[in-house]
């Protein structure tokens, strides 16, 4: 990749920006470490609290704000002999973080981690090793250099539009 | 996506976790809106500062932090009758944040945006455009239900030789 030209301002202004509206969503450390661990499979308060080593009412505060976004659900469990708790699974839309969260993984592996990592997705049929790339509406891989950046006119139009 | 099993802790441990660490480098809010305009191409501190409206004292401190990881890089630039100014392009570490964060917004196109999204990847050959999938070694597309996760054999060995 070769260096891009300078920029003044991002050609998608913040609030119209999905990936700025992402971060404003589960932007932070700690959302961030829930979400990690859930996407592992956690979903009980006192595991989340020992997996991520989190205070305990950053941690209420935090798995609020997920189930208001319906990134997760409360729900009801009752263990043997105790009181009716609450747990928070994912729901598709917490699920669909994998993805991202997995390149991410990557990006780590790659540039902070001693290889080989310790986290790996593989095909149940075939036992290769899954990585993420981006792939055409053939599903075939792009290739270095064919990628280019588009900003949608209809986007654009409705900006200039607005400056009026 | 079925639900996961219950989990009570992560299976890697934060601090081997690549993904863990990658958030104690990037994971706060301002980093990660300041990498998002650096990967549109914005690389000086006024355009930073226009672009997402962050007080300066945190976009100077955010700035020095991504320069000390090797995320971005300093250099001198001279604005023609101008001081000798600094400005900060992303290094080969930090343009590689481009896929997870492409991931990322077609998160936040499916889940918060309206459709269709302003910010499209797209093949300068064939005009298709581009999404991010699991693939494979052969560069195939991952099939719904045939992903599973592998913690290394050698790291959980590892591990169990530290409890020892």
């Amino acid at each position: 990749m070769t260096e891009k030209p300078l920029v003044r301002r991002s050609p998608v202004e913040m609030r119209h920006c999905n990936l700025a509206r992402s971060f404003e969503l589960i932007g932070d450390r700690w959302t961030l470490l829930i979400l990690r661990s859930a996407l592992y499979g956690v979903r009980r308060f006192d595991d989340f609290q020992a997996d991520i080593d989190i205070p305990r009412s950053v941690l209420s505060n935090r798995l609020a704000g997920l189930a208001e976004t319906g990134i997760m659900e409360l729900r009801e469990y009752r263990e043997e002999g105790q009181r009716a708790r609450v747990e928070y699974p994912l729901t598709p839309m917490g699920r669909a973080l994998g993805l991202p969260f997995f390149a991410m993984t990557e990006w780590g592996d790659t540039w902070l981690g001693e290889p080989p990592s310790p986290y790996q997705l593989r095909s149940k049929s075939s036992g290769e090793r899954f990585t993420t790339a981006l792939v055409d509406e053939h599903g075939k891989v792009a290739k270095t250099g064919d990628v280019e950046t588009v900003i949608d006119p209809a986007y654009t139009k409705r900006k200039a539009r607005r400056r009026e």
